[in-house]
C-alpha cells in the first residue's frame, strides 16, 4: 500500500492521500516535498516506485529482497539507505529487528517496509511540528526519521543494562547456574544490534567527511546529530559486550570457585568418616587377644577415639581451609 | 577445452563456438565482446590463450599453478581475477571450493576453470536475458559472473547458520558431548570461506575508491552491487564466527555445570553410604560389653539410624544444593 | 544557578556577578572574555543561554540530555565540548564520573553542570594567576579548565593502581577467594574511565592534526598539552587493563593449582585410610583357620602392618608429589 | 669469500669469476650487470664491499651484525635488503632460517650470507636461462632470487599443515595426551616464519604504492608478483595460526571430555562398590537378634542382594548417563 | 648540576666545564655545539636552563614531573624529548626503567636526569671518535645518545629471552607448579618495556615520514637507524610477548594434564582397594551357614581372591588408559 503526501514548502501545506500517479508531475515542482510511504509492498508498488521516481533497477532489488545489510548508497540523483528498527517484544524480551528502506531525493523521500515502522508515525508528527522553525527540504524529513530509528535504540540498551545488573547479582550474590544461558542469550541480542548499527556509523563517518557534502549546508549539522548518536548507540553496545565478556569471566570463575568449595567439603568429610570407619573396623577384628574388647568401657572408649579422631581431623582441615 | 562465444553489440546477435583461431581477428572489432571459457585446461589451451590474447607470462603462470589466494591484479590491457566458488557436497556437507581465473579485457572476457563452474551457466543464460535492456560490455558479463559467485555464498550461509541453531539446541537441550568435534568443523568451514572472500572485499574497495575508475561508467554501479554483496558475505561469515565463538563459549561452560553437576551429586552419595557403612562398622565391632547388641530391636535400631542419618545427610546436601 | 564573570584583557581586572542580560552586550566587545558558569541548569536558564549566545538548539538540547558521550562538536561560531571529572568517592573507592558541558566560542566560555565541578575553582584560581604571563582569551581558560579535569585522572589511577598491587598479593602471598569479585569491580571501573577518555583522545587527535588549526597559534601548544595528558591517561588506563588481565590469569592458575594440590591431597589420605581399612577387614573375616587370629602378638602385629602400610604409601605419594 | 660474475647486457654473455678489484671499474658501464655472491665473509671481505661499491657505513654495519630484522631500506644509490630463507631440518623438521643481504643498485647486485643459500644456485640457473627473453637488469636478477626465497616457504608450509591434519587426527581420533608439546612446538615455528615474512609484506606493500615506483617500469610487476607470493605466505601462515588456536581449543575440549568421562566412571564404580560394601557391612554387625543371620540360605541371600544392589546402580548410573 | 660541554665544529675540539653562564652566548655561534647534561635537577638548574635556552615552560614543566610518557614534542626553535634507559638489576632481575629528557635545538643538546644514565657516558665517548668522519651537528649527538639508550633494549631482551626458554624446560621437562608466578613477573617486564617503546616507535614514524624532514638530510639516515632498532625492539618484545602467551597456555594444559593423571591414578587405586574390601566385608558377614567360612583354605582363597580381583582390575584400567 503507497500513502502519498505532498508539503508545499512555500504555503508550508502538507496534502495527504495524494494519489500515486501524480507523484512524477508534483516532484518536477522544486517547492514541492513529496513522501511516498509504501508498507508491506507488492509487485505492482514496486512497479508503480520504479515509474514514478526513475528507481535504478539495482535498487529496487535491494528492496525486494529482504534482509540486506544496513547501508547507504548513492545513486545518480538519489541515495539509498537501508535501516533496522529495533524493539524487545513479548514477556521473553525476544528482539526484533524490522527492516526499513529509505530512497532519498532532491525533493522526495520515499520509505518502504512490510512490517509496520513506529518511527514514520514519530518522523510525521514531528513534521508537522517543525514546519514553522527550519527549511523543511527532504533532508530535514530522513533526519527526524532516521534519528527517530537511532535514538530508539537507547532504552532498549537500558534495558539490557538493567539486566546484566541482574546476572551480576546471580554470580555475587544468590548463585544460579543458568545465568550462563542467560548471559549466551544476551550475547547474541548485542551481536544482532551491532550488526544493526555499526555498519551504518562507518559509512556516516565517510559521508559526512566527504569534500563536497551530500546534504545541504543547512541539514549538515542535523546529520551530524544523527552521527553521534550513532556512535553513542555504538559505543554503548560495546561497552556492554566488554561487560558481557568480564560478567562471563566473572560466572566462570565464581562457579570454579563454588565448585571447588564443595568438593573440598564433600572429600574432607568422607576423610573424617573413612577414619572414623576405620577404627571400627580395627575393633572388629577377630584376633583372640585384644584386651580392648573385653574392657569395661572399651565400647565407649572407641566410640570417643571416633568422635575424637574425627574432631581432630575436622579442626586441622578447617585450619587449612580445606573445609 | 576452450569454447568462444562472440557477441556482435549492435545486432545483439550471439554467434557460439567460434574457432578459437579466430579470436584475435574477432577481439579487434571493438564492436564484437568475446568470452573464451577454458574449462579443464591442456598446455595446449594455455599457449592458444597467450598467442591470441597476449597475455603476460606472470598471469598465464598463476593461472597453471591452482591454489592462488583470491585476488584482482591489473596488468597492461586487462584485469586477472581469481575466484572460489563455494558449495557443500555430499551427506555430510563436506565444503568445496573451486577455483575461477578470469580474464577481463575492454572487449573480451576469459574464464578459465579445472572443474565446472555452476556460474558460468548462470551467467550465460542471464547475458542472452540482459541483452536488450543495457549496454553489455565484457564488464556487464564479468559482472554477472562475479555476483552469481558471490550470491551463491548467502545460501550456503543460511544452511551453516541453520546447522549451528542445532548445535546450540544440542548444548542448551539434549545434551551430546560430540558437539565440541562439529564445532571445529564448522570453524573451519568458516575459516575457509573467509579465505575466499575477504581478499576480494579488500580488493574491491580499493579499486572502486580509485580516482580513476577502473570499470566504465555505467558498469560502476554494478560492481558496487557485487561489492555490496561480498560485504554482506563477509560480514555474514564474521557474524556466524563471532556466534560461532559463543556457542564454544556455552558449550565448555554448560559441560562443565553438567560435569559438576554429577561429580557433586557422586560425591555426596558416596558420602551418605559412608555414613551408613560406619554405622555398620560400629555394630560390627567385637566389644564384649556393648549393650545394644544385645537389645530386642537392636538390629532394626541398627538399620533404622543408617537410614535416618542417610535421609538427615541427604536433606543437607539437597538444601545446600551439593545433591 | 547562572554565574557570570567578565575579564577586561587589556586593564587584566575580572567583573564577577555580571547581570545575565548583559552577557550579549559584553562580549560583544572583543576586548572582553565572558564566562558564564551555569550550575544546576533551569529550563528558564537554558533559555537565557540559546537566547544571549545564540546557540543552536542541538547543541542546547545535548545539554539538557545528561549523559552524553564525551565530544567535541563544531557548531558555527562555536565548539561544544563534553567533558567528564572523575573521582572516587565513600569508603569503597565508588567511582563518579560527573559530566561538564562546555561551549566555547571566540572570546567566551559556557560551562553547564548539575552537579559540583572541582576543576571550575582551580580553572578561576589559575586565570587569575595567568593573567599576567600570557594572552587569555577564551581559549586559555578552556586549557585550563580541560587540563584541571584531565590531570584529575591521574592520581585517581594511581590509587587503581595501588590497589591492584593488593590484589597481586592476595594471589601470590595470603590467597583470598573473594579477590574474583575485586577484579571485577576494578575492570568495571576502567572500563567506565576509559569511556570517559579516549573518546576525547581521538577528537582531540583529528582536531590538532587539521590544516586550519582550531585553537590560536598561541593557546596550540597548550591544546598539545591537553592532548599529551589525554594519551598518558589513556596509556596508562590500558596499561592497567592489561595488567589486570594478567593478573586475572594469574589468579585463575594460581587458584586451579591451589585447589589441585588440595584435591590430590585429600585422595591421597583417603587411599591410606583405605588400605588400612582393608587390613582391618581383613582380620574381622571369620574363616575358621586363619593362623594370625590366634598368634599372641597377631593385634600388634595388624596393627603394625596397618601403620607400615600407611607409611609406605605416604612414603611414596610424597615421592611421586602427590601428596 | 666473494665470487662475482658480470653480463654484459648487450651481448648477453656472463663472465664468472671476475677479479674483486676490478668491480668498481666493471660497474661504471651501464651495460653491464655485476653480482657479487659473499659467502661467509670477513672484514676484509666487508672492507672490499665498502671501498668498491661506496656503501654507507650503516648499511655495512647492519650487514656485519646478523640477526637483523627482515626489511628494505633505502640508502642514495642503492637499496639494502635484509630476508630470510627458511628449510625444515633433521628428523624432528626443526626449523631452520638462514638470513641473505642484499645491495640492489642500479646495475649491481651484492649477496652477502654466512650460511649456504639455496635460492642463489635457483636464481643463478634462471639467470642464464631467462637471458634472451627478457631484459635483464639489476632488478631482474633481484626479483629471481627473492622469487625464489619466497616461493620456498610454500612446500614448508604444506608439511606443517600437513602435520596439523594429523594433530587433528590424534585429537578426535587416537588420543595422544602429549599432543599439547607439537602443537607448542608447531606455534613456534608458525611465529618464527611470521616475523620472517610479515615485515616484507608490509614494506613491499609501502614500495609498490608508491608514487614514483622505485623499480623501473618493466620489473614493477615482477615485484607485484613477489609481493603477491609474499601476501600469499603470510595468509597462509595466518590460516595455519587460526587453525592451530582452534586445534589447541579442540584439544582441551576433548581432553576435559575425556577426564570427565573417566572421573564419572571411576566413581560411579567406587559408588556401586561401596553399596555393596553396605550390606556386607550390615550382615557383619554382631547383634544378637538378626533373623536373616540363621536362615539356610541368608548368605545366598546376602550375595545376591549386594548383586541386585550392584546392578540397579550400574542400571541407574547408566541411564542417567553417569557412567 | 649542570655539566656544559662545547664542541667547535671547525677546530673539532670540545671544550669540557664550560660556564653555565656562557650557554646563551656560545649557543649564539652557529659553530658551536653546546651540550648541557643536567643531572639531579634543582630548581635552580631549571630557572637556569629556561633563561639560557629560552625553554617554553610546558616543557620545563613535563622535565619537573617525572613518570612522563615517552614522547617527541615539536616546541618552535627545539624538540623535547622523553626517553626511559632500561636494565635488570639485582638477582631478581627487576626492570629498572630511568627517564630521561632530552632538549634538541639546532645546534644544542639538553639531557636532564635525577638518575645516572648510561648512554650518557657511551655517547659522550663516541662523540670525540666520529669527530672526524661525519658532520658533527646536535642531531648527530642527539642520534648517537638515542641509539645507545635503544640498543641497550636487545641484551636485555636476550636475557629475558633465555629465562622463558627455562620456563619452557620446567613446564615440558622438569615440572614446577611455581613457573605461574615466573611467567606473571616476565609478563609485568614486557608490558613495561612496550610501554617504554612502543609510543617512540609510532612517533619516530610519523617524524620520518613528514613532507619537511625534521632532521637535516645527513642526519636523517641515521635516525631511520634509530627507528630501524626501534622497530626490531618493539617487534622482539611483541614475539616474547606472543611467545609468553604460548608458553602460559601450554603450562596451563599441561598443568591440567598432569592433575587429570595424578586423579585418575588415586581414584584407581582406590577403587582397587575397594574392591578388595568389598570381599574382605563379606567373609566377615556373620551368617551361620557359609560353607567357605568353615574351608580349610578359606581363609587362603579370600586372600587369593582379592588378590585376583585387585589384579584383574588392575590389569582392565591400565588397558583402557585410566591406571
Amino acid at each position: 500500500m503507497i500513502k502519498v503526501f505532498c508539503l508545499n514548502s512555500v504555503t508550508k501545506e502538507i496534502s495527504e492521500n495524494c494519489p500515486v500517479a501524480d507523484i512524477s508531475e508534483l516532484r518536477k515542482d522544486p517547492k514541492n516535498v513529496v513522501w511516498a510511504d509504501v508498507s508491506d509492498p507488492t509487485s505492482k508498488d514496486f512497479e508503480a516506485l520504479a515509474e514514478e521516481f526513475d528507481f535504478h533497477h539495482l535498487s529496487i532489488e535491494d528492496c525486494r529482497n529482504e534482509h540486506q545489510r544496513p547501508k547507504v548508497e548513492e545513486y545518480s540523483g538519489y541515495y539509498f539507505l537501508v535501516l533496522y528498527e529495533a524493539s524487545l517484544v513479548g514477556d521473553d524480551d525476544v528482539l526484533e529487528l524490522r527492516e526499513l528502506n529509505i530512497f532519498l531525493g532532491k525533493n522526495y523521500l520515499v520509505t518502504v517496509h512490510s512490517r509496520p515502522i513506529r518511527a514514520i508515525a514519530t518522523a510525521h508528527r514531528l513534521w508537522s511540528e517543525w514546519l514553522d522553525q527550519s527549511k523543511v527540504g527532504a533532508g530535514l524529513l530522513a533526519y527526524l526519521l532516521i534519528d527517530a530509528i537511532v535514538d530508539d535504540y537507547l532504552p532498549l540498551l537500558d534495558i539490557i543494562s538493567e539486566g546484566m545488573d541482574d546476572l551480576e547479582d546471580s554470580i555475587f550474590g544468590k548463585w544460579r547456574a543458568e545465568v550462563i544461558e542467560e548471559i549466551f542469550m544476551v550475547k547474541k541480542k548485542l551481536l544482532y544490534l551491532r550488526r544493526a548499527i555499526t555498519p551504518l556509523r562507518d559509512v556516516f563517518n565517510t559521508l559526512l567527511r566527504r569534500e563536497q557534502p551530500i546534504f545541504p549546508h543547512e541539514t549538515h549539522v542535523y546529520f551530524q546529530d544523527v552521527f553521534d548518536h550513532l556512535i553513542r548507540v555504538a559505543d554503548n553496545i560495546d561497552t556492554l559486550r566488554d561487560m558481557l565478556a568480564s560478567t562471563m569471566e566473572a560466572y566462570l570463575s565464581v562457579s570454579g570457585n563454588r565448585m571447588n568449595q564443595i568438593m573440598k567439603r564433600l572429600t574432607s568429610i568422607s576423610t573424617i568418616l573413612m577414619s572414623a570407619t576405620l577404627i571400627a573396623g580395627i575393633y572388629g577384628m577377630n584376633f583372640l587377644f585384644m584386651p580392648e574388647i573385653k574392657w569395661r568401657f572399651g565400647y565407649v572408649f572407641a566410640l570417643l577415639s571416633m568422635v575424637g579422631v574425627a574432631l581432630a581431623l575436622y579442626a586441622y582441615l578447617k585450619k587449612v581451609d580445606w573445609l
